[in-house]
């Protein structure tokens, strides 16, 4: 058996190397910063290189790393209304955040998956891409699903046209991102679960994976098999969750993910696009 | 310059070196756990050796990392009324904590230091130190004090009846105060500051020392004056803001504290009472 540890999902975004985009502030963003010396160029104390932070949803391990930022310059935040709801509510962060550095909300739009970009970040453009997942446990929308709970981000290098599509939570496959999909050339993707009732087998949730808003991998319509569509892109999976069998590099789960084509996203990992 | 990478205050006591008393639990808990074997019994799955969390005050930096353990059995916690305030209004961590593990509340009370004991960690008596700091920014009472706000916490060891005093926040010395430390044959008190007006001579904040309630280690009347008055307790100096020289090993401030005998804690430190 060989696990790596991992800390939470949030990646970093740029073009030129020198301004970034955070996606996801997991609350393991101090250490994941620390061991990333481009994010902190130190021009100033207490500086950083991210520009501004995107939201995908409003999950816990999405948004509490927003705290571990707050003795700096104000932070910039995109993302839907829903999202702004749960961080101003049930879960008031932007409200705690005010009595720091301040939070600069910047609102992400759904329809039409218009195009958008982060003040400060030359050379990516940006789409919101509504995805059907789940809100979060505390959130009053958890089981009153709108559009722009949960969102995939695709993100365009625009000097090269070339696309990634982030997407920690996917629960079902819709039209418009079987579209996302065919166009990107990097799809890093969730990777939850390996299996349905992996909660329920091992015993410490009654939950199936489809009733968090996560798609498994392995079974019929399964997200392995959804990959298998998309060739020419790079497969990636993210937001692992520590019962995953395919944690275990030894294991014949995450054997046949590496004869699919499909790695597993790990600490420090850097992609080119 | 030698500096080594700090995470945040959090502290884990037991007697018997298999139940603990987590104190305060810091945003970078996940990590913490992860150096200390002994946290990790691994009983079951997502077990953890913490029997009950006792909680300070309010700070962020000393109660996030509720949020990190909220994937397991239901977190048993110890706080005051103002305390819990602040947790179920401004900063509400139970109400969200409610829709994961659950929060199991114990009342902390200040009124003549009662003695307690966190259930199902023997061994170990303790006493709420009510302590004039300051509660945090976003706190309904930052600016209308209250007793119970911010906490020292006496730990007795009742085999020896050795004690440990615990303050990170500690803004000044009152009687009961010194009485406390009198008795303590070690002190693990707040370190935050060297100097009154740090931050504000960083051009980081108009705040001094004592508008956050802390008292500085320098000058007349600061921490290491009144720690000189203390012969017989080891004295630790924790909750180091990253602005202090005294996290500079090499700094001549740093130089002054050794010579007074006076330690800095370190990750990873242990101490035998």
């Amino acid at each position: 058996m060989m696990v790596r540890w991992r800390t939470q999902s949030s990646v970093a975004i740029s073009a030129d190397a020198a301004s970034w985009i955070l996606i996801d502030a997991s609350p393991d963003i101090l250490a994941q910063l620390r061991s990333f010396p481009e994010a902190q160029p130190s021009r100033a104390i207490r500086d950083t290189a991210i520009a501004g932070i995107v939201l995908t949803d409003s999950q816990i391990d999405h948004t509490t790393g927003l705290l571990m930022l707050r003795e700096g310059p104000p932070l910039r935040v995109y993302c839907t209304d829903s999202v702004r709801d749960d961080l101003t509510t049930a879960n008031p962060l932007f409200g705690i955040l005010a009595h720091y550095c301040g939070v600069e909300w910047q609102r992400l739009e759904t329809r039409d998956m218009a195009r958008f970009h982060v003040q400060g970040v030359p050379g990516l453009t940006l789409r919101a891409v509504p995805l059907s997942s789940k809100a979060p446990p505390y959130s009053r929308y958890r089981h009153d699903p709108h559009e722009g709970d949960t969102l995939g981000l695709q993100v365009t290098d625009d000097a090269t046209g070339r696309t990634l599509f982030y997407a920690p939570g996917l629960g079902r496959m819709e039209p418009h991102v079987r579209a996302i999909f065919e166009r990107a050339n990097c799809l890093m993707v969730d990777g939850t679960f390996w299996t349905d009732d992996e909660m329920i087998r091992l015993g410490i949730s009654d939950k199936r994976a489809e009733d968090m808003g996560h798609l498994p991998q392995s079974g019929a319509g399964g997200m392995m098999e959804v990959l298998a569509g998309y060739r020419r892109a790079r497969k990636i999976l993210v937001h692992v969750n520590n019962t995953n069998p395919i944690l275990d590099e030894d294991s014949s789960e995450r054997g046949e993910l590496t004869a699919a084509g499909i790695e597993v996203a790990h600490d420090g990992m850097e992609i080119v696009l």
